[in-house]
């Protein structure tokens, strides 16, 4: 419906901003802020959007919830950069129905993280050979590669095994940690061995993304809360400047590496999010991470500090 | 709706039996086979059943196969037993919209396990109490103690804890494995310090379920495919014969143990159930257990040898 | 020095009972329980021992104890039967000095157990490979396959690469759990592929031994506490009786699933080996865990009603 | 023997650097390094160290070799800082031999990680209160809080019990991730409720330093391998600057965050000290994690731009 017509591929590049959904303070769903959100990523300029991800809070929406957040947010994007649509989920059946819906509004391909207990590289591939037949070679696919919450390791010769064997797979989300040599591991096998070389982005909030770029990542795929940096550093890198770029993002590493906190690193982006005026409430749905008076100034400390640097 | 006007409270006791969910062969609910399990339970003599539970596939269900599951069980039921409705899930709001749909189409109460990630005492015990006051005082709660599979370790101090703070916690689902002391425990604790005696039913597909009774607890709840075995050993314990109850567990102890094995034994339950007449199909949702030739041909051996032994 | 000349190898079978290791009850060796806990075990008719396992409470031993034990022992076993040793441990150069120093002794083989946060397939084979090249092709070697715990998964094609590239890889301690169909695996693509064919002992204590037999298994490697069961059943097998060996093994059910628990396991295992007359001590050493009253009584009613099954 | 006759206690603040251990190439201990190691830290300042903890890899060493470890250690420093010993151990008996040998060596304190699968609060708080009652109450203990290694969860009211309970327990290495709630709150629940006001030195490489400091961290115990930055960073703090602290510790973030990777950041501590010229060898025991070229020179390029950002 509200497709730019293309499809994420193997070239997709720069920052794909894994968005935050937006809540009132009662925990409803704020579709005003959707908008107000993606406007505020559009600004900034990113080269494409990742909704409803684990970092979206998509297990806490209800199938209702879930479209509306879809169709809000491809209604304000309008085509104007490819948006992926995470569609994780316990049953095999619903990673269909909402690959379906998502690629009916004009998705430019799917997230997928695997189930939980998995073991061993045969379980993983198994799950994933499984899930791209089913969703067939039409609908594209990004791996979603985070053990940290998920509890799933996917080696890297699992990965090259689903790159050969579904033409479907075409991204990474990179985010095992630590996780550079195995970036490196998949571009120097993808060389040598003739593989189709896929698309990089990084995760973990961008914890590592220079080196990761130096690595051979194709940007980033996360949801820092000054999304500009991202976008400015993966620029600067694709200008050849790797120490401009870096320079630039150690700027905005004591607050990256202050989000970079599992489970509380939510709430800190949404309120960041909140205070920049992206959204119109901070919340979480419960349960969930709780910002305290003293995160609170500690926070203010650090946004000024950065703000300084700035300056 | 179709309530029997009883709540579980903490004199239940006996069998409540963990229902499976039937779906037809190509993973399509089916409501019929949800009927003839529901008379094969029944007829069996349980006491209660307790639908949506993980056993049942819940995560794995949309929104709509859970109100349909719910509303064709206590249809059919009409209130011959009290039903007990797993609402567990990863928003709080989704466990009282799920809980209040099962209340007023008549349960006896709600079954809930923690979500992932809670590590210490504090955390386990505010989960449950918010979610406890989320519901309020009139929808008693079976907690489900399973950390095999939540990987949430609920001790026994928060155990009474919430029964201290909540009238509501009427029952523990007693899941831990190895447990037995657990159960010892509170038991000691609550005639020691003069708490309340919330009702125990024991789980593990009652792999201990001699020795559980003989600590104190009030029967099982859980979805062995012979549910008649732990009727009768129930009974047993209660007209004060403990050697001819384990007499008659033993019997069925090869299979019990069998089914025990995690994962798999979902698929091996179902095949039982449909081989008994109980259900149409032994298929469960993907990603899932799949029995192979020799499994099937295992099963069949194990099943024969417990024909030979009850004849 | 003791050695009956004889390494394990594929052909290896039988029981091998896993060793207790006994403490007094202040918590030093007992090495004169050494002595009747071997003598014990030989009187029972065990095809071999395998000594310094995880239940042999290895990890908690000095080095002098170490080797105290392992010297005791084989004197005792005078080459009556084949040991086996363990010899996991979290250096590679302590892994190798332990196996010298138990082969120097006149080991017939090493157990070695990987060490732990190994994920995928790759890791967990790269650990075993380094290990086997650095103890070199004349030390048999037996792979502990224990992910409950160890938290390491080793999948079957792990296993039969290992198999491929090491010709001392002869003997595979089979004890994932649900393990059954990696049992049928094994054998299945070792016939099918013209790979070697390895020796498989069951753990887990036994507790599908009749169906691992069934499926290939060639004996047990456990430390059940009544190993003259285990050893019957293996010699129906072989005998070409299989429903007698399993209307033999169920007498025993009830009491094997009783110390299957994970934990309290072991001293349950020490304590009937201990009624048993085959140490002097049911001691544990701690951290570790203790019985109580309840645990003595509920394990007395349990070995009484065994003896009155056999009677 | 060599003590500078002081014990840690709660007054205890400042860099306690946790020590590597150095190693030849061919992995035999370096005894040289240890003397040329110790030196190095003594020059940049530190209050204190820590030897034999995990990043230590104590559970690599033979009992010999850590006899060798600590005596040539505290030889070398002569009582001029206090030296802490990890004595981290699967059985209580070899931690109290362990705590012994090193106080009689003039150890100013003990570190102890608890024993890995304890669950509940319970649980923590009695494998803590057992052996502080092993150990007596002349010997301080430094409890080390870092489940991202042991699994084991340590809540706030655990230590806040094992402080009342405990004499000795004298210091907190703080090192959970996400873990600054939980430092303001031990400071918190202990102003607001009287107790003991206990050392805690934070871990995890610093990477949250000046944050942790302002929330009441006395100082640092962990093994970053610039350490002088990490001094500097507690006196400027102690001077009331707590803004020059954090614009120096900014400069350094980006190295500090590398090292901060778990598994190869110790690789990349000990190469790092290597070329800084401290020990002769980076060698990491195995099975361990080893640098390829691509670590070796993203290093090199991150020391560079360290020292042209401190030029």
């Amino acid at each position: 419906m509200y497709s730019n017509n293309s499809l994420i591929d193997e070239k997709s590049r720069g920052v794909y901003v894994i968005a935050a959904t937006p809540f009132k303070d009662d925990g409803e769903l704020d579709l005003e802020s959707v908008d107000r959100l993606t406007d505020f990523y559009l600004e900034k300029g990113v080269a494409g959007m990742t909704i409803l991800g684990m970092m979206g809070e998509a297990p806490k929406l209800t199938l209702e919830e879930t479209t509306a957040v879809m169709q809000r947010t491809f209604k304000r994007v309008n085509g104007a950069v490819p948006i992926v649509v995470g569609v994780s989920h316990a049953s095999n059946r619903h990673v269909k129905s909402l690959a379906s819906e998502a690629m009916d509004l004009g998705a430019a391909g799917v997230m997928l993280a695997p189930v939980a207990n998995l073991k061993t590289n045969e379980q993983v591939y198994n799950y994933y050979a499984t899930v791209a037949q089913l969703l067939g070679p039409d609908i594209p696919i990004c791996l979603q590669d985070f053990p940290q919450v998920t509890g799933v390791h996917t080696s890297v010769s699992v990965i090259n095994q689903l790159v050969d064997d579904f033409e479907q797979v075409v991204m990474l989300k990179h985010e095992d940690f630590p996780g550079m040599r195995k970036l490196s591991q998949i571009r120097q096998e993808a060389s040598e061995q003739g593989r189709r070389r896929i698309s990089i982005l990084v995760g973990n909030g961008g914890l590592f993304l220079p080196q990761e770029m130096l690595r051979g990542a194709d940007g980033a795929m996360t949801g820092f809360a000054y999304p500009e940096m991202l976008v400015q550093v993966c620029a600067l890198f694709d200008a050849g400047k790797p120490d401009e770029a870096e320079d630039l993002f150690n700027i905005y590493l004591p607050l990256l590496r202050h989000e970079f906190q599992y489970g509380i690193g939510l709430a800190l982006r949404k309120e960041i999010l909140h205070r920049r005026g992206a959204i119109s409430s901070a919340y979480v749905r419960r349960p969930g991470p709780l910002l305290d008076a003293n995160d609170h100034e500690e926070l203010g400390r650090l946004m000024n500090r950065l703000e300084r640097s700035l300056a």
